[in-house]
């Protein structure tokens, strides 16, 4: 393909894109493939000889369109957002083609001191406190996901804690054994609600993992008391806490776990080195409504969130700041003769790749940059505070029907979680229209067991309901469990979000939540009428 | 931005990216700017107000060109080569905008499926055995470097060995004990040419290091003796060696260790994983003349390549084979309740995250399809053969004066590695003329220590030669020492390499020797006249 067929074949592709984009809100948001639905439409090896663009072209639509999931979608209300914009995909354009493998400074300086400049914008886009910008001690990096962050920062605690308690002793057979008895007694933690990916890091790390509660009655966070519980249970038992992922914006109900009172506590446990994600929600902190929160993480270690979600840069764009990037340097840090050059021995320039895991590095910061320029501070902010209203909107909807669902978060974040009442079987046919939330009809019914029956029966329709609506492939919902409470999350955070699908969504869930009770009471009728 | 701005926007940026590789050859490779260069040149913080396209992009020739590398210039024959073309450039375009979070497979059925089908055909046309591929109990998967695959295997390792020894233990404190326990005796092996990658994932396992000799009299590859001897040497300390890092095309001299005595020590030794790091090597493996070395991998367990390298996948694109599946989803499965899914649980789709540390997942496996295609087979044969005659071209280039430079390695793979000879000072004027080596004048006198004289001043003055080279930016080479020998590589194999570059760069390096020695041995004339 040379330099004028790549111009007719980047200039279709564009057309595309643009169609793709235009009329994305057309596309049922879910795939309705089959698991294994593409290998009979491909050959089973790469040809002999090369194929012509158009020939390319036409599978997009043909095998691979069919297949996809529309992140993009202003149907998909699933998961977190994913979201990309037109400026980012420039940014990924030049990138590709600016190709490099930029572990070190000198395999392309602009590619490092972009980065280095980008995070800086960012972390005081976000407010973050000074300690976290590249001028001190600090600075920021970009990763490919959150997960990958919390690796990287569990394995450096990992590492920090045995240096600094073993300081004192000589290298060699006796401090290695020491080393690996004491690993063996690491403890990472998290809320109980924090990600998944703590756990697996745990795992990664070679250390133990355990939760800290966050129950509902704490507004699923973990307070500062929680933490220090857990601790010194732990203790008691010989073992050693050394890291702490604090959540801003649990994965199932955007919960902010209790800074100050985590910050409390680091006073007397002040080697838990504390890591802060916010892979979703921390986007919202470029409005200064959100921008009392920070302030405490000067307290922290590392904080990260995730431009790829919330932010319009797409996938992936993680920042990732330190502290002290010493505390990655110090683990990360090996150079070996080949990888040696003037710059990077003078100290003077940044090599990513001893803030990190893996050595190669792409040039991420073009994407970013080009998206914060083009939106500007104020764009984002109102790209954010839209979704916000989006939030509340949804919200307001579910109050208007306490009959049908009961809230259980939010709107925080954009995010609402909610769960299906179930009406009480053999109610009057009437009762079922009045406007209470029909939790109260177990309620009020005080025999032991209510609570539990009510909940259990909950659980049943609220999934029933999701099921049904994310059968229809018309809206992408994801449901989950927390502390025993079946809920459905709806977050509509978008670049094509708006009220009419918050509208539509909200009429869909009435629609399967009439079906899924109706035939729940039918067949409890049929089942009474059988005895 | 809207869809008619974007449209102009990604045509004025096809055009810079069309007119940035029609002239590459006119740019020097190696950038002239100082570390820092950037910071004055850019605002301190993001703009308050968007931007306009127009602005931002003459920011990219104003402030990131003088900054780049230019790793697709023919003139760069440093490291390995980091290759992309218009294809993978469009397959990245696409995959930006159907931007996804791909973690799992209802996230988008297609990222999943291609990837798994185009790792397929990638397993195919490098003729691996076919234990690994998709159809039995193996299969590939897309990571970032080869730094991640080392890491990824590593850990994977750690645990399959202790899952295997610790079978009958009940599960419990006294079974974690013993784990960490044993942890702190296990050792990560790889050649002591391998890439530094294997010592930074032991570290990051929390396991031990330790390198395999591979001196220059075996050519820098790991034997199979040397791999036992190894082995026995720390068994009989009461360490646990439990991976080990084989070799096609170590980063040095892209050596290739010893594969069939490697299996025949794996025979007594079958609890050691065995990782083939074929990073930049690996992509010749699609020309036939090169598949016998792949029926032995069958008894490896895991293999990987970089089609970003030297398979013209834009970075990044690394290829990462596993023989048993589950023994990467055995260490990194862990599913919470909002990642539950039908499709999953049934267990009739792959979800990949199970098989890395990360959980989001980019669509990377499209640009690879679209180069295959693209290319075909035949293609991608004859772009390999072309840099293995490139090689051969400089390597018979150096031969013709063995007066200046000795080969130390290669060609291999398209990499030729050599010294330069210091001539003995203090020779008659005329011997400098004579074309046998340098090393000669060395050899012939039977003093003590002439060889070690001869080496010291060789390394001495192919640094200086290397250094001189380097500062001019019209090439960029690297240098390594490799077992106390200071040696030049040169690979040329981008897609515009051609002799004319390598006919150039010898024409420098001569020039630059040339300047060297008559430097030192005007040095050396001065030195004497003041005696």
């Amino acid at each position: 393909m040379d330099s004028s067929q790549f111009r007719q074949a980047a200039h279709t592709a564009i057309e595309d894109i643009i169609q793709y984009y235009d009329n994305i809100h057309e596309r049922p948001v879910l795939p309705s493939t089959s698991p294994g639905y593409l290998g009979p439409l491909l050959p089973d090896s790469a040809p002999q000889e090369g194929e012509e663009w158009s020939k390319i072209q036409a599978d997009i639509e043909r095998v691979i369109m069919p297949g996809l999931t529309h992140w993009q979608s202003p149907n998909f209300m699933a998961f977190f957002p994913c979201n990309s914009s037109f400026p980012g995909m420039l940014g990924e354009m030049y990138s590709s083609a600016f190709n490099s493998a930029a572990f070190n400074w000198i395999c392309s300086p602009a590619v490092t001191e972009l980065e280095t400049i980008v995070m800086d914008w960012v972390a005081k886009l976000i407010a973050l406190p000074d300690c976290y910008l590249s001028k001190g001690e600090g600075g920021g990096i970009i990763q490919g996901t959150a997960s990958e962050v919390v690796v990287t920062a569990v394995v450096a605690a990992r590492e920090r804690f045995l240096r600094k308690r073993l300081a004192d002793m000589e290298e060699g057979e006796e401090k290695l054994d020491k080393m690996a008895e004491m690993r063996g007694k690491l403890v990472a933690l998290g809320s109980e609600h924090a990600h998944s990916s703590t756990q697996k890091a745990a795992i990664i790390a070679g250390t133990r993992f355990r939760s800290v509660p966050a129950p509902k009655e704490s507004n699923f966070k973990v307070t500062g008391a929680a933490l220090r519980k857990t601790i010194e249970e732990l203790k008691s038992k010989g073992l050693e806490p050394y890291y702490f992922t604090a959540t801003l914006g649990s994965t199932a109900t955007c919960a902010l776990d209790d800074f100050e009172g985590i910050a409390e506590v680091l006073k007397d446990y002040p080697d838990l080195w504390i890591h802060v994600d916010a892979a979703y929600a921390g986007s919202a902190l470029v409005c200064p409504e959100y921008q009392h929160l920070t302030p405490v993480f000067a307290n922290f270690d590392s904080f990260n969130f995730n431009l790829h979600k919330w932010l319009l840069v797409n996938f992936d764009c993680s920042a990732f700041f330190i502290k002290k990037r010493r505390d990655l340097t110090d683990t990360y840090s090996i150079t070996p003769s080949y990888l040696r050059n003037e710059f990077s021995d003078s100290g003077l320039v940044t090599d990513y790749r001893d803030w990190q895991i893996p050595l190669g590095r792409r040039f991420r910061s073009l994407k970013a940059w080009f998206v914060l320029r083009t939106f500007g501070v104020n764009g984002l902010r109102s790209f954010i505070r839209r979704h916000i209203k989006l939030g509340e909107y949804f919200h307001s909807l579910l109050l208007g029907r306490k009959d049908l669902f009961m809230v259980q978060t939010g709107p925080d974040f954009a995010l609402t979680t909610f769960s299906v009442n179930p009406r009480k079987l053999k109610h009057s046919a009437t009762s079922a229209d009045r406007p209470d939330p029909s939790h109260e009809a177990y309620l009020n019914d005080f025999t032991a067991g209510a609570e539990g029956q009510y909940r259990a029966e909950a659980n049943e329709v609220t999934k029933a309901v999701y099921e049904k609506v994310n059968s229809r492939a018309e809206f992408f919902l994801t449901s989950t469990v927390i502390c025993g409470i079946y809920i459905i999350r709806v977050v509509s955070a978008t670049l094509s979000s708006e009220e009419k699908y918050l509208k539509r969504v909200f009429e869909v869930l009435i629609e399967a939540a009439e079906e899924v009770l109706r035939d729940r009471e039918k067949g409890s009728e049929r089942a009474e009428a059988k005895l």
